[in-house]
């Protein structure tokens, strides 16, 4: 048991704060010969990184990640995995405090400080301490990792809903979603969120979102029936990234509304001898156990509560007030959760491949 | 790292299949001195037990539990926990067979039958082994002890949508949860579902719903900020109910169309000297750790895929073939799944309260 | 974590007391398709079954197990795991109460009830609750199911100290163990034991003992260099037995006195190609990780402390006292744990080999 | 599970190889509000440090530790932990090559060379990875926090035995410890070890060594009946220590000559009220339970098989071939064990009285 530690069998513990000197990661368990250097974990960072477009918050960190242990250059001098625990580290370069004035005496409605202060007997006015979103590079560095585990795993994300504004799923493109500063894959509703989210930012307001995010690649028969069950590590991976609130897989609440007949996806042998299913409202996992489909899940991330607007609130010292949140803001954190919520889902998967190996030998 | 077992300080390991001689579980962890008999679980039980309405499946287990160890005497007469392993066991009465003779050789669209087999290379046709809903009476009995392990604690439920037929919030009524068929809290939207539900089940057919879940009493600063998050592991906990699809938190995905002004829940200091927040669409959660409001789950359950209607399926030999559920259905096996609903909530809070015990010492 | 579970990925939970209703566990992780029956595990329950000898506590318990859930006939007839949890389960038979005037009253030095009470608040004069050796038995058929997990593996176990006596290496023979009540391996030695226990027994006395567990076909590369330690887990496996006051690996303690030279187990190419080691002072350890070579455990168990000598002691009330237990005794319990060392060896083993499996895929 | 963690609720997860960048450790579990500083940490690395006499190796590392995150200055300029995960880093710095043409090629008799390539694939001639005794250092790092998390604590240790050479009990002096390079608690036998030690130094040779360690002020209560045994973590603690070949409790192995009369520690009533034992064979351990006597173990140290004799051994090629290990020796690794193993008792004690907090909620 531990606090700070995701995955059974491929482990990530994560440390640090974002006004430390640094944040980093310890990756246990994952398996020797793989080839790995800093080269296959910047990029995804490079894609959550912080001050890339004004939708975002202007912190700027080059979050640079260095590999301290577990590779090892081999014969033919390509450095690869050795079985031992892969520390991943980065220095925390942009550590200009935000003004607060108003946030060490009073607690910022819908925010963790309240609740820290009240488990930790402390309280840390700079940012949150572990509450802070910089705690997800290193998730996102360690999906890095594990995306190489799992031969054939290819796994990818988008922002399918800002405020009340949804995309169409008819126009759905992969391609579309590298080419917009929302991980958008319809080009027309990015159109639409960049208005949407320049009202907002101009407010000091912000605004909640909903990601997909959709592995392929990913073997039948991973999970397990009752408490090791793919969905369920799923829903606790997605779920464990800050501000989310809801999580489903496949067709997800929508099944609530449906009848038998419409919801289980009938199957048919494929001319090449395979199972295939006709639909896909599982989402890739029936009974705790992948079906051989794309794992399909949907995260719903709440509108931070670092807004210009004063709201009412109480201080420590336990008398009324108002408070509002100036300097920097993040007018939609959901659009920088797509790279956490891939890596979160490529753990899982990681981790319920190797358990798979162990109990089934193969 | 099991497959059959869930919590971390407070644990439930739950053993066996719908078609053995019988179920139990192992509920390691619970402190000592905490008074407890049968008659502290099987209540319980019984509102979870089927066959107690047309609704639900007709299959017929008296469902009595047996404490089998963790439990004393004390000078006084009363039995109390020892503090050691409470093993709890309920022997299977009604085994009567199905009509297996199309489920043995094809698979069930939208049934774990499938990733079983893929799995475990074994096909069980009678009942789905442990993927059978009747491992869920474990997890009845095992929340009957969590409820009494936090001083305080009430956990409750409520089924809050059938089909496509949600309750009307502002006719909330907690005692009228007891007096209809379905759990539901609201006297007019039940007599709209046991309209809807008789045509499901004259049809042969089947249909999702949504189950709420509420905690009160809960301590604030239950949780941890990281991987230790009080909301993930409610999350994992229900997702690992059978058949449900989606898991949220207070306003859950309702709050990605919310702005940070609507969804941050405001404070004030109450006349007793506490805090008291103006709303909750935290559900009681604030970074991971308990606020002290009540924690509100909802989850989705899907239809069963055991419908009367004939879908395509494939055959284990890799021919096309329809296949239709004969003999005992449930149309709604979200009903069921309010009072396990409720026993994960417990569990998950029980865990916590341990946990938090650990690191803080009070 | 939890107090009554051993293992990573081969797990097993013990529950129950000596004087309740039944003893029980749960071997969780196993791998499906393995043939195993109650007939697989009763013989090695036979083996240490009590009252088979004077030599050993006159407690008469058949011990008939049976396999509650997780086993399936497949369509040959054969019964064979399913990879879901194995519950067994054996009833408790001779609950006859000893004479326990004395010892409800005042602590018996040298046994847990005194810590009990200190933890637990309860005072359980009946046999000690789960500190019994009865549990063990539990061990010992979780151990016969972790037997058939790793092919080709056969662990052995012998006494080889009691008291003072120690048996001579050079007369050991296998097939003595099974010839004697003692398991000894040496006839010879055997035969003085017989004497050296009439006395003690006679005496209403007890003495301490040493047990080696060998076992054989262990892949090379099982374990991990670090906190996965092989011997780590062995030592925690032994060290968890009743009355077991060290353990050691290969040379052990006496490697303390040796040089470098004369530790170190040299190597050679043997005729089949692989590697031989011309010695085995590591135990079939290195590194934390096994050789190939037979991995060899000793433990120390210590005498029992219920004797007819009265000894000095505390009352609850607080005031001194004297104790001496009347009834059944067990001159020399660590007969008893020869096969329950043997159990213990086989279940860090099988843990072990799923735990490589997950890490290195074969 | 994981390879590389210790403990349940106070856990350490260490990282690094001996010549990569850094080596370093997470502690997850750590109450918040304990004051902790470099300064608390740095004296117990600066105990083990190697170089520090002839007996020792004479790798020259600073072993300057740095606290990357879970501490928080409080108000009055104090450093606190903050419940958050404390990383803590060393960077390497002596990172002189051996002489490794002859170990590349071939393996070490009784080193981790041969079982490491066996299970990874890996050669990695520089000083074994992770089977480095350098990985220690961070155990001892992590043992300085634990020493602080159970108030009243004090974790001692002594090397007590140098190839066949034992101390004197009677001579006991804890205060010599600190006055000879050896940690000898008798000022007697570390002279004629000062002889002896010079002796294999020039030979190049090792020897094997035995150490003890002690903790006084243990509350009584700690551990659990049967798999959660306080003794059962020292056990895999200190065997989980580089080169450890055997660990006991209290009388240990000499417990198994005893008669029960002999090893049972009577007990008295003290002036003050409390329970008193008249003699601790237990090693302040009853039925995996502390008893509040000082909690005693020992550990077995073979002797390093990195010496100067050329002994047979096998090449990678699988040909015969002999091997020396020039540079570099360390007579006796055992010395340097005494922190290690004071530290591992430490970590044990501290995680488990986490745990008896959470069950018993003081």
């Amino acid at each position: 048991m531990s606090h700070n530690t995701f995955g059974h069998l491929f482990r990530v513990t994560t440390w640090g704060e974002s006004h430390g000197p640094a944040i980093g990661c310890v990756v246990d368990g994952c398996p020797p010969l793989i080839p790995l250097t800093e080269a296959d974990i910047q990029p995804w960072l490079d894609r959550r990184r912080p001050g890339q477009s004004r939708y975002t918050t202007q912190r700027r960190e080059p979050d640079a990640v260095r590999i301290l242990s577990g590779v090892h250059t081999d014969q033919n001098g390509r450095q690869v995995t050795t079985g031992t625990p892969i520390a991943l580290m980065i220095e925390n370069v942009d550590q200009r405090s935000k003004d607060y004035s108003d946030i060490s005496t009073s607690y910022r409605p819908g925010h963790a400080d309240y609740t820290y202060e009240v488990k930790y007997g402390i309280r840390d006015p700079r940012g949150g301490g572990r509450s802070s979103a910089r705690e997800t590079a290193m998730r996102v560095a360690a999906g890095a990792i594990a995306r190489k585990v799992v031969p054939g795993l290819r796994v990818r994300g988008a922002l399918v809903q800002v405020g009340p504004h949804r995309i169409d799923p008819q126009r759905w493109d992969w391609d579309e979603v590298d080419r917009n500063p929302f991980f958008c894959p319809d080009a027309t509703t990015a159109e639409l969120w960049a208005d949407f989210l320049d009202g907002v930012r101009k407010a000091g307001s912000s605004t909640g979102a909903v990601v997909e995010v959709v592995a392929d690649g990913v073997p039948a028969g991973l999970g397990a029936p009752v408490y090791g069950k793919l969905d369920q590590d799923i829903a606790a991976g997605l779920m464990s990234i800050n501000a989310v609130k809801g999580v489903e897989i496949g067709a997800g609440f929508a099944a609530a509304a449906l009848s038998g007949e419409d919801n289980a996806d009938e199957m048919r042998m494929g001319n090449d001898g395979t199972v295939r299913f006709l639909s896909n409202n599982a989402g890739g996992i029936l009974g705790g156990l992948s079906t051989g489909q794309p794992v399909v899940a949907r995260f719903a991330v709440k509108p931070t509560s670092s807004i210009l607007t004063p709201r009412r609130t109480v201080t420590r010292e336990g008398t009324d007030a108002e408070i509002s949140t100036k300097g920097r803001h993040d007018p939609c954190v959901g659009i920088r959760a797509v790279p956490v919520g891939e890596a979160m889902l490529a753990i899982v998967i990681a981790d319920h491949y190797l358990r798979h190996r162990a109990q089934i030998g193969r």
